[in-house]
């Protein structure tokens, strides 16, 4: 099976139910692709439509798009248009790292003047931080131990404080900050399974602890019975997989285009040329090299 | 300290400041009795402005109500006004009962529709079904062991499968009626420290398991990785204690003054007499006799 | 064009796509029938894409279900299984009489216990009224001026007070039952171009009138100044088409199912033979006989 | 009566009651102080409580604070501390304009990415542009006649499209540029009394209209039943008067201490001096010559 679930690409080809694309549009390719026309999609939940996150297709259940011909089920659903004025390497976040950490900011329902705080600041929590200075955070919390990442939350995003959870405990640095109130929201896109419980350990009665990052292993994410208040403290936890789309696409895309969000601090790595570029990218992802973030490669025809 | 949180009672002197309350006036007391004047009132979580669940006053902070006279902080924000043609028994229900019951289907959002499970049919869990019913659950799915409870929750308060825990994991019996759907509230008004994760397991993409319980041991609430979807199946897990307050107690009231909820299911056993036969509520309480829900004492002077 | 929007039928023929239907199915059919893979239904306006009330498509975009043989546009989308126990006569009240009621009363976000007001007692006003009492409203103001209309709404639905505006203007009447606080909430289903100012008069600071009415004729629907507390006190007006498609079709049809909504009452004439039978109860909608609601045509092969 | 609902104070006195403020402190005053411990309040408009509008007591109820010495009721509830780092004169703008206009945003519930219409750009109206931008909208569309009003709010607050009024109608302006789609949010500022018709006219379906203007004259505000849809269009109408309180003060504040929000753009005009010096600031308010937006004097003792 192909890899690769985010993507700009051309249009070469279309079915003949396509109503809103043609050959030649560049087009923005979401990571999620669900079936529109399904009882998930009525419902609010299409990413989960045939089962928890069955709309994360590519490389899960078709081939993925670091291939020269993709197929987009439901086009008209599942493309963006990429609208005048937006850069095709910029546009490549909106698939995943855009929309997965606005999603984190959105589902935590960020409220003017809220202290946020955000846990791991690779491309998704950077985005996830974004979202919520973009929905007007004030003080934020970027929580993550490499220094590099925080000059970018810092300089480009809005972070207003470095967590360094190699010093001491997250939850002991905000409480601190926050004068034992704890924090009005908690952005989880990084750490391990006590990540949420340790969360709830510095979050406001009243707050949300919203996750976006995949629990990789462990059976269990246990959620301390005192930190929770005893079951009775208002510490609600959500976590979600990022609705796909067109209209989201569209919609996220016109922040590049009217420049109130830039991602160019976070693509720290350009690559150019055939498809074997794309190990070198992986490799890179792998390994993490000093100041990376995201790599892009352009593939050349 | 004396003990006891749920009681109607009636006004014999008034403070200062008290406007709206005078001697002589009928009124319910509610379990939560918060500072109005707050900023944690002013964010929406009075309850716990101070520290958490810190509204909850009676019992932890200052005397309870099993007292021939009893102080209430903040009359005109903290009683409510006994509706005309609602019951003096039916209205201690109100204190917290039928506020917490129904705080636990409010907490879920339930919609005209939904297809609702709750957990432990004790009198917060009666009240959190008849919650769930009156806001437009269509399936609802009773879990407890005792069968006479079901009896109450299918005649009385809209329930309409029992889910017999001790024959088999409340999961399975629910994913089997919901076709492997599972369902799309969950409401936890009982069980162990692995009632979060159980109701994960059976609940909806999208839905929300709502806790109102106290959980009174055990280090950790485990969620299992895998019911959870790996951090991104969107089911939010909340928890919380109920509001207090006037305007809410004699909101609350008004479904009672209408007959839209009838109490009277679930208050089995009645006492009259001195503050000594609190001691054999108290009793019945620890022992469950059989048919036993909930307790009223009527303390004549 | 052939007229209708509202039916329950059998399935004679499925398209190539059609995954989840099959001949022989009885089906629901919803009035609207919107295209589902679209950007308006991603974005939650299904009903509204490609303008407004486009979803609404029998009768008016195309032909409606007055005939033997009816399309359906994306079946899987819009079509609703009946399930088992239904009446089939009391399904046909699904189409749009409990979708619009229902949407009226969700659209106003009714909490337990809030007094809510209906306007219009026709059979939408009492799927209206049968939704916030379902909803959980404690009393409810019904305005109409025909008494028997009120007694349906009394005997079966939770009217707890009737409207007679016949003999006092509405407003008047529900700030004295109210003691001049007036309505939590206020639902359209009737009224002319001042109904929407009018409940404005009788809405609480922090209330919604909710319409669902189609306004016919007229300019201008006026709201006067002072009603609406010169435009700051929190009285929200809303309106809205009712969704349509499967998913809210099977939902509420789960009601029916449970008993938890009886439609009987509102069918109050039945007929039974050939497409002639309809004219006769056109002619009823248009007359309005007394003890007259509802008519449903059960037409014979 | 004394005039003045807008001000940063010293503290001089306290009463028995007040637990949170001493002598010496420096606060924020908010216009609107309401009775926190109220019904109102409890069901979340303390700003209504004891009628429409009656938690705006300045200048209404009570002395306003354009006198040397002003009482403020429930200080604990009232006052907001001014957080480290706040200049004086910028914080002048939380007691309304800032409040004002974030509601004014808030209530829209504008989400990242929408395209948002504003009308009016007085201060109160790029404040609620200020704030749509801070809660994530793209293309802002400032509606206004003056040209140095929208340099101001396309420098400093994020504005994109200006819509000269004097020029054609706005909703024909809006409607070209969002190529007939309509804005998802409109936020009013200022206006006639058929400004949330014109408003509707170039909403898309879906969306909302959000009002803080005060309209001061005219018996309707009429809406045009075609541009509303005949009833069934879901664009939704709010007006509301901002909340006031502590908690928003405090957590406003700190949008200006963070440096997300900057409100010296829209001081345009100082005085120092004694309180005579208000009468130029008034004079000012009503001539307002060019480049004016808005005036603070500072009073010295």
């Amino acid at each position: 099976m192909f890899l690769g679930h985010e993507g700009v690409g051309e249009v070469l080809q279309v079915g003949a139910l396509v109503q809103d694309f043609k050959e030649g549009d560049i087009v923005i390719i979401p990571a999620i692709t669900p079936d529109w026309s399904s009882l998930g999609a009525q419902r609010g939940y299409a990413q989960h439509d045939h089962g928890a996150l069955a709309g994360w297709k590519f490389s899960n259940f078709k081939d993925g798009v670091f291939a020269e011909k993709i197929h987009i089920n439901d086009a008209d659903g599942n493309l963006g248009h990429l609208p005048e004025g937006v850069d095709l390497v910029d546009a490549v976040m909106l698939s995943d790292m855009i929309t997965t950490g606005f999603h984190c900011a959105e589902q935590a329902n960020i409220k003017p003047g809220d202290r946020v705080a955000v846990v791991g600041l690779g491309p998704v929590g950077l985005m996830a931080l974004a979202g919520a200075n973009l929905m007007g955070a004030s003080e934020i919390y970027a929580v993550d131990c490499v220094p590099f990442r925080y000059e970018v939350a810092h300089k480009h995003y809005g972070a207003t404080h470095f967590i360094d959870f190699s010093k001491a405990p997250m939850h002991t640095q905000i409480l601190e900050l926050t004068k034992g109130v704890g924090a009005d929201k908690i952005l989880i896109a990084g750490g391990g399974t006590d990540i949420l419980s340790e969360a709830c350990s510095c979050l406001i009665n009243g707050g949300v602890v919203s996750n976006v990052n995949y629990f990789g292993s462990g059976a269990n994410l246990p959620i301390s019975r005192m930190a929770w208040d005893v079951g009775m403290g208002h510490k609600t936890i959500k976590g979600g997989l990022t609705p796909g789309g067109r209209a989201r696409m569209e919609k996220l895309a016109r922040l590049l285009q009217t420049k109130k969000l830039s991602v160019k601090p976070i693509i720290t790595h350009h690559l150019e040329g055939k498809f074997e570029e794309i190990a070198q990218a992986l490799a890179w992802m792998k390994d993490k090299p000093a100041n990376f973030i995201k790599p892009v490669v352009k593939i050349k025809w």
